[in-house]
């Protein structure tokens, strides 16, 4: 496969190279695009040598078969046609063509088919803190339908981008030298803090980052009576996202049977056991490829209700890793 | 008033100093009590020089009105008798009595006449994260009954004493300065990590402090049918609790219904404004007074649903402050 990353340098753009190399995508020719800020830089990718390519309108995509593109919705709007007019798919990070009705969003453990309905020639990628619920959800939903879920996130700094992380790990260092922490990428300092506003506020009082928990978990897992509720909060950990979900099924699902759906689904680690670190927590998820789940219970509140906690690498999972297993579930669906 | 702090050295005993003298308590003598390892040590307080004596058991309470008692359940237990033997109210800050029946718990805002019952001469002290749940649930459940919560917690280092606001402090430290973070008082290292554990866990795989929400929100809003599902989730933040909360009520409420039963809440101030730092965050929260709502809405899952985020300081209103906050509530209810 001849495949492009666009945004190359960016946090994503980054970690599209490290996951094309560990899941050994079939990789012929690599192509890499950025800004003009960026083009013209040497990237080693395996025993190669890569210059990032401009980004410009041309016909630079002629011949390249996958485009992994992560260079925010303005970008990715206006060279979509650039980018697919050859014939490339299009995989896009952005929220710029999620909710487009011939654009399908895709997390591939939950509905992998949807990727081959692509008209357009473009696939989207859910936003991070939906693709890991979702694939908890999932197991969770074949086995008595979801009717709503309540989610309160606790959201990495990366999730801001490489700036994220590098403004909480400049303010660490702040704090402990007695200096004054700089505060430019987030609203308000994030050491010693946590933000429950991620993305702009909508017309209801939720933000952008927690409507698309409830537009996007609708359209991946083709249930648009699943109704979610969330509560988005940036908190400072450097990598990896963490969920405190509660699912309402049709019918009451025992413990066990919760359980062993998240044991035998793809995807999922389940780490549940109440001891001490028996359950996931994000500094030890971070840079690792599955969702990890744990803390599960019964919902006190509700008969028919669950409870868990979900943890996964927002870069990995929730970005560059799902979108090469788009792309890999349809080489292997495909023959 | 013949005032007594037990526990007089620990964060909370700390805080009471401050917030008798904040509130101008009427403190006739104030008397410091500790362990073995504090006692003999000078506290200054006003313009007196107090010095802490070893709490034993012996007649040394003879003659104080009340006692505020933050020393830990086991500490609570021995010398309950000692501390109310003579007469002298005892306003436990621990676990070790909240679930008595004949020991009142109390929020003033919500119970505060439950205070006048005590056969015991002791009161309990709920839980930091009760207490600033139930203010904020009272407003509404005024004004349609509440059926059921769910609530994500993001509790402060501090919530585990002056030793866990240290330990991330040091954590801090060390990692700006590339050096292993020390993990002592946490299970896990806090700093750049959320952790799903505070107290020991129970048969049903929630843990005590998740059990607390549940249990001691029904004994102190009289309220038996009213269950409260939580996953608590330490976080590095030094002082305040916020809680990402979903209430359920008989009848649906309007927003504007619930902000304004927010508004006219004695305790709580409404702080919502969908912009930037429109909203409490615990940075900003810590070392005041009140509970803090913001981030009003409807459920999106749920047309009989409200959501919204309460921020408190869990040493001031989680703690300290509540239980002069009682005692006030009596003195003015007495007369």
């Amino acid at each position: 496969m001849n495949v492009a990353i666009v945004g190359a340098s960016g946090a994503v753009g980054q970690e599209f190279l490290r996951v094309l190399d560990e899941q050994n995508f079939p990789v012929d020719e690599l192509r890499l695009f950025g800004s003009s800020r960026s083009a013209g830089k040497h990237v080693q990718w395996r025993d190669r040598d890569i210059v990032i390519e401009e980004l410009q309108d041309n016909d630079a995509f002629k011949g390249v078969d996958i485009a992994f593109v992560s260079a925010g919705a303005s970008v990715s709007k206006q060279y979509a046609d650039t980018i697919t007019r050859h014939g490339a798919l299009m995989i896009d990070n952005s929220s710029a063509f999620r909710m487009d009705e011939d654009v399908p969003l895709v997390v591939p453990e939950v509905n992998g088919m949807d990727a081959f309905n692509t008209p357009r020639r473009i696939i989207a990628n859910p936003n991070c803190t939906t693709i890991q619920m979702v694939v908890a959800l999932n197991a969770i939903h074949k086995v008595s339908p979801i009717k709503r879920v309540h989610v309160a996130t606790y959201q990495a700094a990366s999730g801001a981008g490489a700036s994220g992380m590098y403004e909480l790990e400049q303010q660490m260092k702040q704090i402990a030298n007695d200096e004054e922490p700089t505060v430019q990428k987030f609203v308000s300092q994030l050491a010693y803090n946590v933000i429950p506003h991620i993305d702009v506020f909508t017309d209801n009082g939720y933000t952008k980052e927690e409507m698309k928990m409830y537009n996007e978990t609708k359209k991946i897992m083709h249930a648009p009576h699943l109704d979610v509720s969330a509560t988005c909060v940036r908190v400072p950990v450097l990598r990896a996202h963490s969920e405190a979900v509660w699912a309402e099924t049709e019918e009451p699902i025992s413990l066990e049977r919760a359980r062993q759906a998240f044991e035998e689904e793809d995807g999922i680690v389940l780490m549940d056991r109440c001891e001490a670190n028996g359950y996931p927590m994000p500094l030890h998820i971070a840079n690792l490829d599955p969702v990890y789940v744990g803390r599960v219970r019964k919902d006190l509140s509700n008969p028919n209700g669950l409870s868990f906690w979900v943890v996964a690498d927002q870069i990995k999972k929730g970005a560059a890793l799902n979108a090469v297993q788009i792309a890999q579930f349809m080489l292997n669906h495909s023959k």
